[in-house]
């Protein structure tokens, strides 16, 4: 779509495309409210968490600034802790300090975003490939009435889940496997679907009083909409439409059909992520 | 305004304005979200908590029900226990089971609104008059960056606060005093504006991550708007622009003027009734 030939990619080592003799590697973190973005990525014409933070950031810099994120998170995905990396000059960083670039970024960008920290990182430093563990929060509510506090970070499930049913399924997830059957189709294509999951934890939590199912999800990189199909899989086994050891079939088919439907965007949070 | 005459309040003893032969107490206990109301007490032409339970109250009943609360919140302030008493009658209210009692009552009400629990009570139960007690909660997100999780439910304050000094502050409001100072003033007119404050103590918390400092306010009684008013005050204190001994004076002035703002109704939370 665009004329503009990128030589090198954001995240490639020595990435300067501006030509800046003074360039180094920074990130910001951040939280946002996934509600009113059309997602992370960059899309002309939406409001997106990247749009809103490369027009910040151009802005303050005075030179046009790509990003890199640690995870892409879709429409109505929250993120308590996203990294995003970009190159800039260090003497237009030098100029400001830390917190007065912080309180420039919050004022430039949407409410609903909140950058809290910036930092300078190795040369080579990328959020997104430098990553060495990516943790996800899936939070439901698990009662017959409606949550109040927790209602915009929580998916809604009436019928009580059977926690221990859900346990027994994911277990099967653990460790290395091809998860393509929990990646978007589209996405799946061509690409190689194999991935490390650490840790698929169970435990209960209260927010502003209210009792939470909190799924915790630990990976060294994630699929496409990966731990939304996880978590509408083990709710299918929960509500004991299915099996525990379904996940395993779901897994050996590896087509995103044989997977249960994605849990709603509203209640993931992208948590942490570790370099 | 109404032409209708009300011989008996809704908290009298054996009112009964329908002339039902087998009039009992109810009670529903529920949550909502302040932001979408004009508070809960029933106005014309306004969206309330009390007009969205009377009219599905009616409904579900097939009488016009009217009710009394624990407390009367005003505009954006929200409720984690709020406690509704009713008349009805008890051969209406045994056609249906409690469950399903409380079903129709989410289904007939706006989003925002949660009923929890239905309990019958003695015939002289008043949700206001029978209240020993009352708990409010105020949460403060106390950081230069914005919260995002926290964000519907506590006051953003930027600066750093003097925890120490605004818990020096608040020792001086606990106990029986003249709370007039923190009264609206328009509602003080002749009334007895003495109430007895249990206690006013301060704790850090954590909501989705967020550091949360929250002030726990118990007392028999409130003002309109008293709470809002002491943690303006408090927070003025806080901020360094008074000395912790100022709440004793502005007690001492009994008028509104004296005390701080009211702090954002969006922080308070009506956290719980004892009866």
């Amino acid at each position: 779509m665009t004329s503009r030939v990128i030589y090198r990619r954001t995240w490639e080592r020595g990435y300067n495309p501006h030509g800046m003799d003074d360039a180094r590697t920074y990130s910001i973190t951040l939280a946002y409210d996934g509600a009113p973005f059309a997602g992370f990525a960059r899309q002309p014409g939406q409001l997106t968490v990247q749009g809103e933070l490369e027009q910040a950031l151009s802005t303050l810099l005075r030179m046009p600034v790509e990003t890199t994120c640690a995870g892409r998170t879709d429409t109505g995905v929250h993120a308590r802790t996203q990294v995003v990396s970009f190159s800039a000059s260090a003497r237009e960083m030098a100029s400001r300090n830390p917190a007065s670039f912080i309180r420039s970024m919050n004022a430039l960008t949407q409410d609903g975003i909140s950058v809290r920290a910036l930092d300078e990182r190795p040369e080579d430093f990328s959020a997104r490939f430098s990553a060495k563990m990516r943790e996800y929060r899936y939070f439901i509510f698990n009662r017959e009435y409606p949550p109040i506090f927790t209602e915009p970070f929580a998916w809604h499930v009436k019928r009580p889940l059977d926690v221990d049913a859900m346990q027994e399924a994911a277990a099967h997830l653990i460790g290395e496997h091809d998860f393509k059957s929990f990646c978007m189709a589209a996405s799946a294509e061509g690409k190689r679907t194999y991935r490390y999951v650490d840790e698929v934890s169970f435990f209960q939590c209260e927010q502003f009083a209210e009792p939470l199912i909190c799924i915790k999800v630990r990976g060294n990189a994630f699929l496409h909409s990966m731990v939304r199909a996880m978590v509408g899989t083990l709710v299918a086994v929960g509500r004991g439409q299915r099996k525990p050891s379904w996940t395993e079939d779901v897994l050996e088919a590896k087509t995103r059909s044989a997977a249960g439907e994605n849990a709603p965007a509203k209640g993931l949070v992208l948590w942490d992520v570790e370099y």
